[in-house]
């Protein structure tokens, strides 16, 4: 049974959201500022469980957070998804035009740098988290200064939303992923979703060869990202995701990875959490 | 003829180190704050060319900037790559021990977390870019205060490097791609890779469908990369890198992949940087 969870940021944070979506709200939070402290943690045994984001449709792929995972063999065992929505809040009886500097976590200010181009006399201020932020805002009865973070963060910290939906892309959808010391806890009956990572040399034709064989064994690949290995120029490393439909299926194409490709590797097995 | 270039960064900036391997020293280069506004002065004629960087090895894929070329219609003409050293740098006759505060770029700021561990007295402040700090420290006599950035930025700047390749991972390679309004002015003899994108449904096998017609055309891939279009479930945009020895193989692909896959786009036809 998992107890408590570790999460970057504060209460208030998306990966708070995450958590009580995946864990409800009977769990231990620990706050963490950086996500190398929430594996730490994990590793110390001080939590069970970390959550961590790993892709969102804007940035694409958080690679440091794949390496924590690796380095450390560590396992992914359930993935949740959440579409981010940025909210610029402050102190209740504050009008948009008493704000004169907004803090909040680079990439949030970047997702919403169209909307402020109407607000110049707002100074955009880089900060650690989004919710702690806010959390600070209402501690120390900050006027003039605005959040942006979450709904949930201006409910737990009482702050005002002056503008709801702030970032410029709309849809922006995280994926999170739940990782743990330990193998996956579910039956392999209701596993239908794996993260893999292989190498393979600069060879013509070396990654199509693996992709036939996943296809041969029934895998529907649902993302694919290369990153060079520098230490060995002209080699590479994937980190693939797939579904399937039948645990044995992915049994089958697993025992040939093996043999085919370097270093083949499993980072999580797990279910799927978006419904096709 | 190119005379003029857009860089994000002051002058002693990466991209400025970039901009005078590629170009040499005598073009005339336009400071900018943020990659937006690189693009912003090339598609208003103010620069003929945009030098940016697209990947790198700790990071992975800048996605943003992949956006940036795709959704202007630009063309990447050129690639360089820049092996990334940071240094610790402050005003002469400063030691490390008078150093209270360190301000640069919270990339480089994270790459070098693990050298400040020993100086805890030293306190880190995200900044919009590495060079301009050292600019800074420099324009106002700034005692007490250190930059992160190149020997370059040093050098102009007149700092005294405290400490060499700080950096935790020693080798940081990035790759820094040319961007313009037109299309390659090499003749297609000269030219040994292209930049493709394009679009799958998610159906099995059909990105190695894809790979198989590559690699039946004598392509070799260098980089892959999905992204989830958010906007139609289950459907995925490809960022694909590949290198060839005869611009008629790569025509041949080329004619073949824009039947076979959804918006067939490609972002640029260049020379290959690295001797392979």
């Amino acid at each position: 049974m998992i107890k408590s969870v570790a999460i970057q940021g504060v209460k208030g944070s998306f990966h708070h959201i995450v958590s009580e979506q995946y864990f409800g709200n009977q769990m231990h939070v620990k706050e963490c500022l950086t996500f190398d402290a929430t594996v730490e943690n994990l590793l110390a045994k001080k939590v069970d469980a970390v959550i961590m984001a790993l892709e969102n449709s804007i940035a694409g792929s958080i690679i440091p957070n794949y390496a924590l995972i690796d380095s450390h063999n560590l396992h992914i065992v359930g993935e949740q998804y959440l579409d981010i929505q940025h909210n610029l809040m402050a102190l209740p009886n504050q009008d948009i035009a008493d704000i004169t500097e907004v803090h909040s976590h680079p990439m949030a200010l970047l997702q919403c740098k169209e909307f402020f181009k109407k607000y110049p006399h707002i100074k955009l201020i880089e900060d650690k988290d989004t919710a702690e932020v806010a959390q600070r805002i209402h501690k120390n009865n900050l006027k003039n200064v605005g959040a942006i973070a979450s709904v949930l963060a201006a409910d737990i910290f009482e702050l005002n939303i002056l503008a709801k939906s702030i970032q410029t892309i709309k849809l922006n959808e995280t994926r999170f992923v739940i990782v743990k010391r330990e193998n996956h806890e579910f039956p392999e009956s209701e596993i239908n979703k794996a993260s893999v990572k292989f190498e393979l040399e600069h060879k013509r034709g070396s990654l199509a060869t693996i992709l036939n064989v996943m296809s041969d064994c029934k895998l529907s690949l649902t993302k694919i990202q290369s990153l060079p290995k520098i230490e060995t120029p002209w080699s590479y490393a994937f980190f693939v995701d797939v579904t399937f439909d039948d645990y044995e299926d992915y049994k089958k194409a697993k025992s040939i990875l093996k043999i085919m490709a370097q270093d083949f590797k499993i980072l999580g097995e797990y279910k799927n959490a978006k419904l096709q």
